[in-house]
Protein backbone atom coordinates (compact mmCIF):
# COMPACT_ATOMS: atom_id res chain seq x y z
CA UNK A 1 0.00 0.00 0.00
CA UNK A 2 0.84 3.47 -0.96
CA UNK A 3 1.73 5.98 2.08
CA UNK A 4 -1.14 7.91 1.27
CA UNK A 5 -3.56 4.98 1.67
CA UNK A 6 -1.41 3.82 5.52
CA UNK A 7 -2.30 7.35 6.19
CA UNK A 8 -5.70 7.27 5.66
CA UNK A 9 -6.59 4.32 7.71
CA UNK A 10 -4.08 6.17 10.46
CA UNK A 11 -6.67 9.24 10.39
CA UNK A 12 -9.53 7.43 10.34
CA UNK A 13 -8.87 5.53 13.76
CA UNK A 14 -7.48 8.27 15.06
CA UNK A 15 -10.84 10.65 14.43
CA UNK A 16 -13.05 8.14 15.97
CA UNK A 17 -10.48 7.56 18.76
CA UNK A 18 -10.19 3.78 18.41
CA UNK A 19 -6.60 3.16 19.24
CA UNK A 20 -8.12 2.06 23.29
CA UNK A 21 -9.66 -0.87 20.90
CA UNK A 22 -6.94 -1.82 18.88
CA UNK A 23 -4.95 -4.15 20.89
CA UNK A 24 -3.03 -6.59 19.62
CA UNK A 25 -5.53 -9.51 20.87
CA UNK A 26 -8.00 -7.23 19.17
CA UNK A 27 -6.57 -7.07 15.96
CA UNK A 28 -6.01 -10.86 15.72
CA UNK A 29 -9.40 -11.50 16.40
CA UNK A 30 -10.74 -9.00 13.67
CA UNK A 31 -8.52 -10.09 10.97
CA UNK A 32 -10.25 -13.89 11.52
CA UNK A 33 -13.50 -12.31 12.20
CA UNK A 34 -13.01 -10.79 8.49
CA UNK A 35 -11.18 -13.27 7.13
CA UNK A 36 -14.11 -15.84 7.61
CA UNK A 37 -16.64 -13.23 5.81
CA UNK A 38 -14.12 -13.73 3.21
CA UNK A 39 -14.41 -17.46 2.89
CA UNK A 40 -18.24 -16.83 3.19
CA UNK A 41 -17.74 -15.47 -0.54
CA UNK A 42 -16.68 -18.96 -1.68
CA UNK A 43 -18.77 -20.76 1.09
CA UNK A 44 -20.55 -23.23 -1.74
CA UNK A 45 -18.71 -22.83 -4.71
CA UNK A 46 -15.09 -21.92 -5.78
CA UNK A 47 -15.94 -19.97 -8.91
CA UNK A 48 -18.75 -18.40 -8.55
CA UNK A 49 -18.40 -15.76 -6.52
CA UNK A 50 -19.47 -11.80 -6.20
CA UNK A 51 -16.13 -9.95 -6.67
CA UNK A 52 -17.59 -7.28 -5.25
CA UNK A 53 -17.78 -8.60 -1.72
CA UNK A 54 -14.58 -10.06 -2.53
CA UNK A 55 -12.79 -6.72 -2.75
CA UNK A 56 -14.57 -5.67 0.13
CA UNK A 57 -13.55 -8.76 2.39
CA UNK A 58 -10.37 -8.56 1.50
CA UNK A 59 -9.69 -4.80 2.21
CA UNK A 60 -10.88 -5.37 5.39
CA UNK A 61 -8.13 -7.73 6.05
CA UNK A 62 -5.91 -5.65 5.05
CA UNK A 63 -7.24 -3.01 7.30
CA UNK A 64 -7.22 -4.60 9.91
CA UNK A 65 -3.42 -6.12 9.44
CA UNK A 66 -2.32 -2.40 9.10
CA UNK A 67 -4.53 -1.76 12.26
CA UNK A 68 -2.32 -4.56 14.05
CA UNK A 69 1.22 -3.74 12.58
CA UNK A 70 0.56 0.24 13.82
CA UNK A 71 -0.58 -1.34 17.29
CA UNK A 72 2.63 -3.59 17.74
CA UNK A 73 4.97 -1.03 15.92
CA UNK A 74 6.06 -3.56 13.40
CA UNK A 75 7.25 -2.86 9.85
CA UNK A 76 5.44 -4.74 6.95
CA UNK A 77 8.28 -5.10 4.63
CA UNK A 78 10.47 -6.31 7.80
CA UNK A 79 7.94 -8.94 9.01
CA UNK A 80 7.60 -10.56 5.34
CA UNK A 81 10.82 -10.49 4.31
CA UNK A 82 11.79 -12.15 7.56
CA UNK A 83 9.11 -14.63 6.71
CA UNK A 84 10.23 -15.19 3.07
CA UNK A 85 13.79 -16.42 4.45
CA UNK A 86 12.44 -19.04 6.67
CA UNK A 87 9.79 -19.43 3.47
CA UNK A 88 12.91 -19.99 1.08
CA UNK A 89 14.29 -22.11 3.10
CA UNK A 90 11.60 -24.57 4.64
CA UNK A 91 10.24 -24.64 0.66
CA UNK A 92 13.37 -25.12 -1.20
CA UNK A 93 12.77 -24.78 -5.12
CA UNK A 94 13.61 -28.51 -6.25
CA UNK A 95 11.42 -30.19 -4.08
CA UNK A 96 8.64 -27.35 -3.98
CA UNK A 97 8.13 -27.17 -7.11
CA UNK A 98 4.42 -28.02 -8.65
CA UNK A 99 3.94 -29.69 -5.68
CA UNK A 100 1.85 -28.00 -2.70
CA UNK A 101 2.99 -30.30 -0.02
CA UNK A 102 2.94 -28.79 3.31
CA UNK A 103 7.12 -28.37 4.26
CA UNK A 104 6.70 -31.29 7.20
CA UNK A 105 5.37 -33.95 4.40
CA UNK A 106 8.33 -32.29 1.73
CA UNK B 1 4.62 -2.98 1.15
CA UNK B 2 7.28 -1.88 -0.70
CA UNK B 3 7.43 -3.18 -4.49
CA UNK B 4 10.75 -4.61 -4.16
CA UNK B 5 8.83 -6.77 -1.17
CA UNK B 6 5.71 -7.52 -3.23
CA UNK B 7 8.31 -8.88 -6.34
CA UNK B 8 10.19 -11.44 -3.64
CA UNK B 9 6.63 -12.73 -2.97
CA UNK B 10 5.92 -13.41 -6.41
CA UNK B 11 9.30 -14.70 -7.73
CA UNK B 12 8.97 -17.13 -4.71
CA UNK B 13 5.22 -18.20 -6.19
CA UNK B 14 7.15 -18.30 -9.69
CA UNK B 15 9.84 -20.36 -9.27
CA UNK B 16 7.61 -22.81 -7.09
CA UNK B 17 5.13 -23.23 -10.13
CA UNK B 18 2.70 -22.49 -7.41
CA UNK B 19 0.22 -20.41 -9.45
CA UNK B 20 -2.05 -23.46 -10.14
CA UNK B 21 -2.83 -23.69 -6.28
CA UNK B 22 -3.36 -20.02 -6.04
CA UNK B 23 -7.26 -19.42 -7.10
CA UNK B 24 -9.26 -17.36 -5.15
CA UNK B 25 -10.95 -19.60 -3.01
CA UNK B 26 -7.88 -21.61 -1.91
CA UNK B 27 -6.23 -18.03 -1.20
CA UNK B 28 -9.43 -17.45 1.16
CA UNK B 29 -9.01 -20.26 2.73
CA UNK B 30 -4.96 -20.02 3.41
CA UNK B 31 -5.83 -16.62 4.69
CA UNK B 32 -8.59 -17.85 7.03
CA UNK B 33 -5.67 -20.55 8.35
CA UNK B 34 -3.30 -18.35 9.02
CA UNK B 35 -5.72 -16.13 10.74
CA UNK B 36 -6.29 -19.09 13.45
CA UNK B 37 -2.80 -19.36 13.91
CA UNK B 38 -2.31 -15.81 14.57
CA UNK B 39 -5.26 -15.68 16.56
CA UNK B 40 -3.78 -19.49 18.48
CA UNK B 41 -0.90 -16.68 19.66
CA UNK B 42 -3.81 -15.07 21.87
CA UNK B 43 -5.84 -17.71 22.48
CA UNK B 44 -5.15 -18.10 26.54
CA UNK B 45 -3.81 -14.45 27.54
CA UNK B 46 -4.25 -11.35 25.97
CA UNK B 47 -0.97 -9.78 26.65
CA UNK B 48 1.44 -12.54 26.94
CA UNK B 49 1.79 -13.67 23.90
CA UNK B 50 4.87 -14.53 21.96
CA UNK B 51 5.87 -11.45 19.38
CA UNK B 52 8.20 -13.30 16.91
CA UNK B 53 5.32 -15.81 16.36
CA UNK B 54 2.41 -13.25 16.29
CA UNK B 55 5.24 -11.30 13.31
CA UNK B 56 5.13 -14.62 11.12
CA UNK B 57 2.25 -15.51 11.19
CA UNK B 58 0.53 -11.99 10.33
CA UNK B 59 3.49 -11.78 7.68
CA UNK B 60 1.67 -15.25 6.90
CA UNK B 61 -1.46 -13.21 5.97
CA UNK B 62 0.14 -10.59 4.66
CA UNK B 63 1.48 -13.05 1.70
CA UNK B 64 -1.65 -14.70 0.99
CA UNK B 65 -3.52 -11.41 0.91
CA UNK B 66 -1.18 -10.27 -1.99
CA UNK B 67 -1.33 -13.59 -3.72
CA UNK B 68 -4.97 -13.13 -3.65
CA UNK B 69 -4.70 -9.41 -5.01
CA UNK B 70 -2.27 -11.08 -7.57
CA UNK B 71 -4.22 -14.04 -8.74
CA UNK B 72 -7.40 -11.64 -9.06
CA UNK B 73 -5.47 -8.91 -10.82
CA UNK B 74 -6.13 -6.43 -7.91
CA UNK B 75 -4.77 -2.85 -6.68
CA UNK B 76 -4.57 -2.93 -3.28
CA UNK B 77 -4.60 0.71 -2.79
CA UNK B 78 -7.64 1.14 -4.65
CA UNK B 79 -9.62 -1.78 -2.58
CA UNK B 80 -8.33 -0.16 0.50
CA UNK B 81 -9.93 3.55 -0.67
CA UNK B 82 -12.97 1.78 -1.87
CA UNK B 83 -13.36 0.21 1.57
CA UNK B 84 -12.49 3.13 3.52
CA UNK B 85 -15.22 5.35 1.58
CA UNK B 86 -17.71 3.17 2.71
CA UNK B 87 -16.59 3.17 6.56
CA UNK B 88 -16.31 6.70 6.15
CA UNK B 89 -19.86 6.76 5.71
CA UNK B 90 -21.04 3.84 8.10
CA UNK B 91 -19.31 5.34 10.99
CA UNK B 92 -19.61 9.20 10.80
CA UNK B 93 -16.93 10.90 13.16
CA UNK B 94 -19.89 12.31 15.93
CA UNK B 95 -21.27 8.94 16.00
CA UNK B 96 -18.54 6.76 16.23
CA UNK B 97 -16.02 8.46 18.31
CA UNK B 98 -14.78 6.34 21.55
CA UNK B 99 -17.45 3.68 20.75
CA UNK B 100 -16.69 -0.13 19.34
CA UNK B 101 -20.66 -0.22 18.57
CA UNK B 102 -21.09 -2.32 14.90
CA UNK B 103 -22.79 0.01 12.53
CA UNK B 104 -25.78 -1.21 11.99
CA UNK B 105 -26.41 -0.94 16.08
CA UNK B 106 -24.99 3.16 16.19
CA UNK C 1 -22.77 -36.98 22.14
CA UNK C 2 -23.78 -39.77 24.67
CA UNK C 3 -23.79 -38.70 28.36
CA UNK C 4 -20.84 -40.98 29.18
CA UNK C 5 -18.48 -39.23 26.39
CA UNK C 6 -19.68 -35.59 27.98
CA UNK C 7 -18.59 -36.96 31.46
CA UNK C 8 -15.25 -37.85 29.82
CA UNK C 9 -14.31 -34.25 28.28
CA UNK C 10 -15.96 -32.87 32.04
CA UNK C 11 -13.66 -34.99 33.70
CA UNK C 12 -10.78 -34.25 31.71
CA UNK C 13 -11.15 -30.77 31.95
CA UNK C 14 -11.42 -30.81 36.17
CA UNK C 15 -8.88 -33.02 36.31
CA UNK C 16 -6.17 -30.34 34.94
CA UNK C 17 -7.78 -27.58 36.43
CA UNK C 18 -8.61 -25.92 33.37
CA UNK C 19 -12.06 -24.71 34.30
CA UNK C 20 -10.18 -21.41 34.98
CA UNK C 21 -9.38 -20.89 31.53
CA UNK C 22 -12.64 -21.98 30.17
CA UNK C 23 -14.43 -18.53 29.49
CA UNK C 24 -16.86 -17.83 26.79
CA UNK C 25 -14.19 -15.65 25.15
CA UNK C 26 -11.37 -18.30 25.40
CA UNK C 27 -13.86 -20.61 24.20
CA UNK C 28 -14.68 -18.55 20.83
CA UNK C 29 -11.41 -18.51 20.36
CA UNK C 30 -10.48 -22.28 20.54
CA UNK C 31 -12.71 -23.20 18.06
CA UNK C 32 -12.40 -20.98 15.70
CA UNK C 33 -8.97 -22.32 16.24
CA UNK C 34 -9.77 -25.78 15.76
CA UNK C 35 -12.07 -25.04 12.71
CA UNK C 36 -8.81 -22.89 10.68
CA UNK C 37 -6.90 -26.89 11.76
CA UNK C 38 -9.88 -28.40 10.25
CA UNK C 39 -9.95 -26.19 7.00
CA UNK C 40 -6.58 -26.80 6.54
CA UNK C 41 -6.93 -30.31 5.44
CA UNK C 42 -9.26 -29.21 2.68
CA UNK C 43 -6.75 -26.02 1.99
CA UNK C 44 -5.11 -27.49 -1.66
CA UNK C 45 -7.82 -29.79 -2.79
CA UNK C 46 -11.78 -30.45 -1.55
CA UNK C 47 -11.09 -34.47 -2.19
CA UNK C 48 -7.51 -35.61 -1.30
CA UNK C 49 -8.08 -35.33 2.59
CA UNK C 50 -6.08 -37.35 5.33
CA UNK C 51 -9.67 -38.76 6.76
CA UNK C 52 -7.75 -39.44 10.23
CA UNK C 53 -6.35 -35.93 10.81
CA UNK C 54 -10.08 -34.76 9.64
CA UNK C 55 -11.51 -36.87 12.48
CA UNK C 56 -9.12 -35.29 14.91
CA UNK C 57 -9.65 -31.84 14.19
CA UNK C 58 -13.71 -32.49 13.72
CA UNK C 59 -13.25 -33.62 17.46
CA UNK C 60 -11.66 -30.91 18.79
CA UNK C 61 -13.94 -28.62 17.70
CA UNK C 62 -16.47 -30.67 19.55
CA UNK C 63 -15.05 -30.78 22.69
CA UNK C 64 -14.69 -27.18 22.81
CA UNK C 65 -18.03 -26.71 21.83
CA UNK C 66 -19.06 -28.55 24.91
CA UNK C 67 -16.62 -26.80 27.03
CA UNK C 68 -18.14 -23.46 25.76
CA UNK C 69 -22.19 -25.01 26.11
CA UNK C 70 -20.63 -25.64 29.95
CA UNK C 71 -18.92 -22.43 30.68
CA UNK C 72 -22.49 -20.71 29.56
CA UNK C 73 -24.50 -23.14 31.22
CA UNK C 74 -26.52 -24.26 27.95
CA UNK C 75 -28.12 -27.17 26.53
CA UNK C 76 -27.10 -28.33 23.29
CA UNK C 77 -30.42 -29.81 22.52
CA UNK C 78 -32.31 -26.13 23.45
CA UNK C 79 -29.65 -23.99 21.40
CA UNK C 80 -29.99 -26.12 18.17
CA UNK C 81 -33.58 -26.22 18.43
CA UNK C 82 -34.04 -22.62 19.03
CA UNK C 83 -31.81 -22.18 15.80
CA UNK C 84 -33.82 -24.91 13.93
CA UNK C 85 -37.34 -23.16 14.25
CA UNK C 86 -34.97 -19.57 13.03
CA UNK C 87 -33.66 -21.74 10.00
CA UNK C 88 -37.33 -23.66 9.23
CA UNK C 89 -38.76 -19.92 8.45
CA UNK C 90 -35.41 -18.53 7.19
CA UNK C 91 -35.76 -20.99 4.65
CA UNK C 92 -38.94 -22.37 3.52
CA UNK C 93 -38.80 -26.06 1.63
CA UNK C 94 -40.16 -24.55 -1.38
CA UNK C 95 -37.50 -21.49 -1.89
CA UNK C 96 -34.74 -22.72 -0.33
CA UNK C 97 -35.19 -26.70 -2.07
CA UNK C 98 -31.66 -27.43 -4.55
CA UNK C 99 -30.71 -23.75 -3.64
CA UNK C 100 -27.49 -22.73 -1.67
CA UNK C 101 -28.53 -19.15 -2.08
CA UNK C 102 -28.39 -17.10 1.40
CA UNK C 103 -31.65 -16.47 3.22
CA UNK C 104 -31.56 -12.70 2.69
CA UNK C 105 -31.29 -13.15 -0.86
CA UNK C 106 -34.08 -16.01 -1.25
CA UNK D 1 -27.27 -34.07 21.14
CA UNK D 2 -30.58 -36.10 21.55
CA UNK D 3 -31.48 -38.40 18.71
CA UNK D 4 -34.80 -35.88 18.27
CA UNK D 5 -32.62 -33.28 17.61
CA UNK D 6 -30.24 -34.92 15.17
CA UNK D 7 -33.18 -36.20 13.23
CA UNK D 8 -34.82 -32.45 12.66
CA UNK D 9 -31.33 -31.47 11.52
CA UNK D 10 -31.56 -34.24 8.77
CA UNK D 11 -34.98 -33.71 7.70
CA UNK D 12 -34.37 -30.12 7.64
CA UNK D 13 -31.53 -30.86 4.74
CA UNK D 14 -33.05 -33.36 3.19
CA UNK D 15 -36.34 -31.62 2.74
CA UNK D 16 -34.30 -28.79 0.94
CA UNK D 17 -31.98 -31.21 -1.19
CA UNK D 18 -28.79 -29.87 0.31
CA UNK D 19 -27.00 -32.84 0.61
CA UNK D 20 -25.46 -32.04 -2.76
CA UNK D 21 -23.75 -28.71 -0.99
CA UNK D 22 -22.79 -30.90 1.76
CA UNK D 23 -19.04 -32.00 0.80
CA UNK D 24 -16.47 -32.19 3.81
CA UNK D 25 -14.78 -28.88 2.15
CA UNK D 26 -17.77 -27.44 2.27
CA UNK D 27 -18.92 -28.31 5.51
CA UNK D 28 -15.12 -27.43 6.77
CA UNK D 29 -15.35 -23.92 5.27
CA UNK D 30 -19.36 -23.61 7.11
CA UNK D 31 -17.85 -24.38 10.21
CA UNK D 32 -15.07 -21.71 10.27
CA UNK D 33 -17.27 -18.82 8.96
CA UNK D 34 -19.85 -19.89 11.78
CA UNK D 35 -16.59 -20.03 14.31
CA UNK D 36 -15.75 -16.19 12.93
CA UNK D 37 -19.46 -14.95 13.92
CA UNK D 38 -19.40 -16.69 17.47
CA UNK D 39 -16.15 -14.97 17.61
CA UNK D 40 -17.51 -11.48 16.62
CA UNK D 41 -19.53 -11.76 19.72
CA UNK D 42 -16.33 -11.02 21.69
CA UNK D 43 -14.51 -8.62 18.90
CA UNK D 44 -13.94 -5.92 21.24
CA UNK D 45 -15.14 -7.30 24.83
CA UNK D 46 -14.89 -10.47 26.50
CA UNK D 47 -17.51 -9.87 28.93
CA UNK D 48 -19.79 -7.99 27.31
CA UNK D 49 -21.63 -10.12 25.33
CA UNK D 50 -25.13 -10.81 23.20
CA UNK D 51 -26.07 -14.04 25.01
CA UNK D 52 -28.75 -14.56 22.42
CA UNK D 53 -26.48 -13.83 19.54
CA UNK D 54 -23.81 -16.38 21.16
CA UNK D 55 -26.55 -19.04 21.47
CA UNK D 56 -27.70 -18.46 17.93
CA UNK D 57 -23.93 -18.85 16.42
CA UNK D 58 -23.09 -21.78 18.48
CA UNK D 59 -26.09 -23.74 17.49
CA UNK D 60 -25.07 -23.11 13.79
CA UNK D 61 -21.23 -24.53 14.45
CA UNK D 62 -22.88 -27.55 16.05
CA UNK D 63 -25.42 -27.76 13.21
CA UNK D 64 -22.84 -27.87 10.53
CA UNK D 65 -20.62 -30.64 12.71
CA UNK D 66 -23.86 -32.52 12.80
CA UNK D 67 -23.98 -31.95 8.98
CA UNK D 68 -20.66 -32.82 8.68
CA UNK D 69 -20.28 -36.24 10.63
CA UNK D 70 -22.84 -37.14 8.43
CA UNK D 71 -21.23 -36.34 5.16
CA UNK D 72 -18.45 -38.29 6.47
CA UNK D 73 -20.33 -41.46 7.73
CA UNK D 74 -18.46 -40.67 11.24
CA UNK D 75 -19.88 -41.17 14.81
CA UNK D 76 -19.59 -38.18 17.34
CA UNK D 77 -18.77 -40.55 20.15
CA UNK D 78 -16.34 -42.49 18.38
CA UNK D 79 -14.15 -39.63 16.81
CA UNK D 80 -14.47 -37.72 20.43
CA UNK D 81 -13.05 -40.88 22.29
CA UNK D 82 -10.29 -40.76 20.38
CA UNK D 83 -9.14 -37.96 20.60
CA UNK D 84 -9.89 -37.99 24.65
CA UNK D 85 -7.63 -40.60 24.44
CA UNK D 86 -4.81 -38.60 22.35
CA UNK D 87 -5.34 -35.35 24.61
CA UNK D 88 -4.99 -37.27 28.14
CA UNK D 89 -1.70 -38.38 26.52
CA UNK D 90 -0.13 -35.67 25.33
CA UNK D 91 -1.61 -33.79 28.92
CA UNK D 92 -0.29 -35.81 31.61
CA UNK D 93 -2.21 -34.40 34.99
CA UNK D 94 1.04 -33.73 36.81
CA UNK D 95 2.22 -31.69 33.98
CA UNK D 96 -1.03 -29.93 32.60
CA UNK D 97 -2.88 -29.34 35.55
CA UNK D 98 -3.24 -25.40 36.39
CA UNK D 99 -1.58 -24.71 33.15
CA UNK D 100 -2.75 -23.51 29.44
CA UNK D 101 0.50 -24.11 27.98
CA UNK D 102 0.53 -26.22 24.63
CA UNK D 103 1.04 -29.92 24.65
CA UNK D 104 4.77 -29.80 22.34
CA UNK D 105 6.00 -26.72 25.24
CA UNK D 106 5.19 -28.62 28.66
Amino acid sequence: MRQETINRIRKFRDERDWNQFHTPSNMAKSIVIESGELLECFQWSEDDYDLQHVKEELADILVYCQDMIDCLNLDADEIVNMKMDLNEAKYPIDKAKGNSTKYDKL
